[in-house]
């Protein structure tokens, strides 16, 4: 399919044989480059109707050309099998119509979130008379890298094409035809809906160097987000030079205050944990205060449900069946049915713990005394604290935001779940009437 | 004086000779990062009253040690001249008393400027019943590397402390007495006035391999801010592997539009040329619209008040003065009597010139045409854009900010100029009241 799909004069020229060959991966990107920029100029002044109208062709165009996208799902698939992907990878990697659906789906609710650009930050009136307006406006060029999931191929793109990005997509090799077929429909539909042709690109080699090259991208990329499994992350935030969004582990705590509710403790404590193991916001440390009289039947709890609980000498104490935790635990993000648990003596040891050990994305305390909570609430340095709530609702379409690019855990810009906002930064307006400076 | 001063813990421990020696780069930054991270945790929890009190208390030390910071500052400025310093740079190094006062007096208004740390960005409740609060807290910690005026050890550690974040400080070699001295003074200030010991910390050693670490600690120093020339900041930008805070160039640009008010033109433009040509803010290069019927006016002022013009061929067809402009002059930063002129064709020439050749710190149109105004304001992607001013207002002080820690002309975070907003981050508070995710 990706043939019989018009492509970009950027992508024509970067799959053009000739010219490949004789570009090294930093002429690649820097050509890619350019070309999303100056797309995203003219992106940058579309209205959100416009871009919205844009996504809905998109959407459109993934539904037309469903049939052969499932083709070229199927060989990636075939190839997987034959290379011996585990079942998990295979099926994240896998689409059907169901999929297919939500991949348009989902584009097309992107279309209908608040487009940010343009918004109005703050406004100020200084005495030389100026008036000063702090308004949105899109970061740039953005990079995206990512491993097996096809769907980040369309939702990226909408994400940074609503919030007025270019976007240069690389998705992992094992998807690489099914990337190439949703990138293409992608782009015949924004086209035909009045995008410009560069605004979202797909990067047209697996070569690993031009991976390296958008990461040195320093000015010609403005941001990169990688989406995938933490040894993506981990290279990405060891090579780059272009600043980066993203989170590398999810090391959640729930801390369960003497003045917890007994029974919220327990529901929020298997829900943080079991709902869903392999989420980043899946809880992975529990701090039991020793002061709380219903340990004992939170831990039952998690073991009848089928966890393995790793403990300290005190929180074994609480049933023989759980079995000591090694150093490294505490510093462990699972992302299965395993769990540590500790007792922790009152809210500064737990929060001494915190500050250890977590991997400032997600930790919640239960209590029904509210200055606790406060204080927890206060201190805790991560992207995102909790009162009474499980981990599991650390979500960009939880939080309201309608979707998210990523849950981010780094100071700068953006934190927690990032949506268009996080996608934006703002310029000074400044308003006068004459004014020379004495 | 720096030895009759109390020193914190780390910075004793560093100024030991025989620790000093056995420990590499990497790991002084790292001891001193730890420490300043550690005290930044007990600033963060600091009321906006506390950390006021220990800057007034700062400011008073400053004033107490004035005639140990005056000689000592006199070591600094007698081996500058014996090194053959220019006399600029002589200017930018010497303290007088009035300098040490007006240093003191910058760190009393740093401690009278509002507090953005717990300011609520936005709440909203969610349909699961959570309600969720963005609250700016600090970032943590910063390193600040500068050249040699002495009284940014002042300005930077009071932003600093002031927004709740730790700083490690790196002045130049040609400061270092100076610098030791008033880094001793604000420390003992600070102190005696309850901020924790660590907050502010000098990097104990001149060498260079120290700054390499600073620019390496990623994880452990949050964000680098450079303050200095075009060497350092390229150097810091290149080098860094931690988010950096910065401008590279101010290639400012005005536009006179063919619909500009003929005197506030001449006005504008001769205010953000020559009244300081050496800032940052100041105007580089003038865009003379073909239609606009004064630029003679215009030129012929500039001339007579003393600047170098180097135009293109039509703008050296107004006045036989201006001499002919080279490619490298439109991207050029003088700093000096020199400006570059052009005439271009209409709005969309003049933003053109600007998308190729401005460094994104400060661009401004004059017309009295409100239309073409909104469109420049709208799409030159500058971090300041203004309409009817001079670029010489591109000042955090003008921008109502009190201060500011610099001009930053990156795509995250903060833009434009930065002051204490600039130097926070956000958290996100979920309040539940024992929400599991269904």
């Amino acid at each position: 399919m990706a043939q019989t799909l018009q492509s970009s004069p950027a992508q024509s020229a970067a799959h053009s044989g000739a010219r490949t060959d004789s570009r090294t991966p930093a002429q690649l990107i820097e050509q890619l480059a350019l070309a999303g920029r100056s797309a995203q100029r003219k992106l940058a002044l579309m209205s959100d109707e416009d871009k919205a109208r844009a996504l809905r062709s998109a959407a459109a165009s993934l539904r037309t050309h469903a049939g052969e996208i499932l083709a070229q799902n199927a060989k990636d698939v075939a190839a997987g099998q034959a290379n011996g992907l585990t079942g998990a990878m295979l099926d994240r990697l896998r689409l059907d119509p169901a999929r297919l659906e939500a991949m348009a789906a989902a584009v097309e609710n992107v279309a209908g979130l608040p487009d940010p650009v343009g918004q109005v930050i703050d406004r100020s009136t200084v005495p030389s008379g100026l008036e000063l307006v702090r308004r949105r406006i899109p970061i740039g060029m953005i990079g995206i890298i990512y491993e097996s999931r096809p769907n980040v191929t369309a939702d990226a793109a909408a994400l940074c094409l609503m919030s007025g990005n270019a976007a240069l997509l690389r998705g992992g090799s094992e998807a690489v035809h099914s990337n190439r077929a949703i990138h293409a429909a992608m782009a015949e539909g924004l086209a035909a809906g009045g995008a410009p042709a560069d605004a979202i690109q797909l990067l047209p080699t697996q070569d690993r160097e031009a991976v390296g090259a958008m990461l040195r991208a320093a000015g010609l990329i403005d941001m990169i987000v990688p989406r995938g499994g933490k040894g993506l992350v981990e290279r990405v935030q060891a090579d780059a030079r272009v600043p980066v969004l993203a989170h590398l582990d999810g090391i959640c705590h729930t801390y369960v205050h003497q003045a917890a509710d007994p029974e919220m403790a327990r529901t929020i404590a298997l829900n943080a944990k079991m709902r869903r193991t392999g989420i980043c916001g899946a809880m992975e440390t529990l701090l039991l205060d020793a002061a709380f009289p219903a340990s004992g039947e939170i831990i039952g709890a998690l073991l009848d449900a089928g966890c393995e609980l790793r403990g300290d000498a005190r929180a074994q104490a609480l049933d023989p069946r759980i079995v000591p935790a090694s150093a490294n635990d505490w510093d462990t993000e699972y992302l299965d049915t395993i769990l540590s648990v500790a007792v922790v003596d009152g809210i500064d040891a737990a929060m001494d713990h915190i500050a250890r050990h977590s991997s400032g994305h997600t930790d919640a305390i239960i209590t029904a005394d509210q200055q606790a909570a406060d204080r927890f609430l206060a201190e805790v340095d991560s992207a995102i604290v909790m009162h009474n709530a499980s981990t599991q609702y650390a979500d960009g379409g939880e939080f309201g935001l309608g979707a998210e690019i990523g849950i981010a855990t780094g100071r700068l810009h953006a934190r927690g779940p990032v949506a268009l906002e996080g996608l934006t930064t703002y310029k000074w307006q400044v308003l006068g009437s004459g004014q020379a400076r004495p």
